[in-house]
């Protein structure tokens, strides 16, 4: 057979995709696994998002133009203009979720073996896009004793070579939570002026904020050739099987090219498009969005709350999305997971993402693991017993293990 | 600001959007434009896909697995057995339209720089997917005279270096039409045996064809661990704002390296993959398919008709798809379409696809254009009406200024 090209077989394939079989297994032997391993909201689809694609009147589903539905741009302008985001329509494309925004803007930004810096650990899927566009990832390590604050400036610029050609980032950070500062942001802002960087702003979570504000990087005028905003509705619409998202960009040029993009790839769903613009001309959308986020905020407390009282485990109360990475008294995360799913006793278990996937550099996350606080309450706090009971078999199995 | 990628600049800019102005203008004016330079068909999407989408039971509009929902998958693996083209669910993924399951495949089989060999004239986005990937292509010109059939294996074989990796084709053929003999198939999978190519086979016009039978490539055991299946139900099923594509191979690592892709993006939109599922269970499937056909059929030899008494259009009668490719008697058919919408003096005006852009060697199909006969009868008799009209009046014209 022909060879498999490079690109492609050095792709990672995610350790979560190794789990998976376990979990499987587990259930079924009857066990209950809690998955607090991905971002995938329990929250209900809201009624006028369904309705907006239930009632569409079609007869022939045709391509929607390139760009967008004109509705749906319409109702992406009105919806950043309550945020005081500014954007035309044509400043606005809708895409085939944020993960096709993320690739065009990789696509326009870089050519193959160009660098992208990502403040990590990282949304695992950037790798992917990064490694299928030929694009290099050069990490900027942050800390969790930090809660994932970005290091000094220097220390970024250290990183920064003639290859480097965007910064890229999700804001609020998956797994992370973090929500930047102001001062971070105009650092982040000037360190692209002064290297001619572009900034891949991936605000996915902007309404998921518990501590703080949140500035979206449009806010900047001084950086308004460079920016591109990344966005998608999965989350904060409840509706990650729609596949909507958005690219922005003040620059006519990014635009120009994005849509050469968009019109390579004909269309973003209609039926999706059409219940996006149904949601958001819903006179009770913000009512909704606010008790998904009040929902959010005290999931939150109830599952830090709980982590706190749980001997070895280290994290700082994340700011914003709905994720949290923790240090486990562990060596070896990964093993800590599987082992939660073949090995843990309980009838219940959890089933966690092991940190190492949300790191370039080798070694970092071994110790560490991301929960997505996606469940009800009641679930979290089993969850969080099965981890607290899981961890102290398990350190006690180690040891037995190590003295024989 | 920053300077945008190289492979973003040079991507293709299609001419036909040049071209959009100039009929919005038109229509501006009171033009009726005929549009036949787009593959939208205009044929009613089938009441059981839409009614699939319509009353799907959602409270959360979650990702569907990458690979594709189950009730996706199953129903295409009995779609692909009624054409005896067995396919495990494990061979298949339900793809964002058949556009991501080119860009999947050119990303298996290509790293940059490598080049796939692509008969010309050829369906415009094979050159955007390939530019975004870093892939050059490498034409196989076919000629108008020879209803665009393959030429002989010793010069598709001169084309052939060490950095070709994959044939590319679609068939039946957008835009001419071509269905391959079974000669000229075993001919290319021969080739491709020969030279160690991947074949990406994209056979979305699989129903579209009216002379002779149409064989997939799916169909040679001795290539199974070399072909890429593309397809997508976006003009079988008059669902083209769906975004439903399909990407197959019997080939184990080929399906392990694709699932990596679709994990990356995380999943095809549910709603079209919903309204695939029902429409291929519904009892009168056959029947719908067989009237559209028929319909297309029909409209083939209205069309084909009309042009012949048409003096100075060459074409030979094209074996399937939807679409015809003729020769204009004018030296520069992006001119003329430009001229029928700007300045032809008639209430009503036709707008076809320019040839050039169909091309990838330069200075080929300046004097074609391609037609889809995308709508009814009387609308194909009235266009092909304003084109014989046209073609006097542009040609005189002319005539006249070259004597000026």
């Amino acid at each position: 057979m022909p060879e498999i090209s490079a690109r492609s077989r050095s792709a990672p394939s995610s350790p979560i995709r190794r789990l998976y079989p376990l979990a499987r297994e587990a259930k079924r032997k009857g066990k209950h696994v809690y998955h607090l391993n991905i971002g995938q909201p329990d929250i209900p689809t809201p009624q006028s998002y369904l309705s907006g694609v239930r009632q569409a009147d079609i007869d022939v589903l045709s391509y929607a133009p390139s760009p967008g539905l004109e509705v749906a741009l319409e109702a992406l302008a009105g919806y950043y203009g309550r945020w005081n985001i500014p954007l035309h329509e044509e400043e606005l494309l809708v895409t085939t979720g944020g993960s096709e925004a993320i690739t065009f803007a990789l696509n326009i930004a870089c050519d193959p073996g160009d660098r992208v810096l990502i403040p990590e650990p990282f949304y695992p899927n950037y790798r992917g896009y990064a490694q299928l566009t030929n694009v290099e990832v050069t990490p900027i390590t942050t800390e969790r004793e930090d809660g994932f604050h970005l290091p000094s400036s220097q220390d970024i610029e250290r990183l920064i070579d003639r290859r480097s050609r965007a910064l890229l980032f999700s804001h609020p950070g998956n797994p992370t939570g973090v929500v930047y500062s102001e001062a971070e942001l105009e650092r982040l802002v000037e360190l692209a002026l002064r290297h001619d960087l572009f900034i891949i702003a991936d605000e996915v979570y902007r309404e998921f904020v518990y501590e703080g504000t949140h500035r979206s990087l449009m806010s900047f005028p001084e950086a308004a050739d460079r920016v591109i905003l990344v966005d998608s509705i999965s989350k904060r619409f409840s509706a990650c099987g729609a596949r909507i998202g958005v690219f922005a960009s003040k620059n006519k040029q990014v635009m120009q090219e994005a849509n050469k993009c968009a019109t390579i790839r004909l269309s973003a769903p209609t039926f999706g498009q059409l219940g996006l613009a149904s949601f958001l001309a819903d006179p009770h959308y913000a009512e909704v969005i606010e008790g998904m986020i009040g929902e959010y905020r005290h999931r939150r407390a109830v599952l830090c709350d709980a982590l706190e009282s749980v001997p070895g485990i280290t994290f700082r109360r994340p700011e914003g999305a709905f994720y949290i990475m923790i240090g486990l008294p562990v060596t070896d995360a990964e093993d800590f997971v599987g082992w939660m799913l073949t090995d843990f006793p309980g009838e219940e278990t959890v089933m966690l993402a092991p940190g190492e996937g949300f790191y370039a550099t080798p070694g970092k996350g071994c110790d560490e693991a991301r929960m997505a606080y996606v469940l009800q309450e009641q679930n979290l706090l089993s969850a969080v017993a099965a981890l607290e009971h899981g961890l102290e078999l398990y350190n006690a199995t180690q040891k037995t293990a190590a003295n024989t």
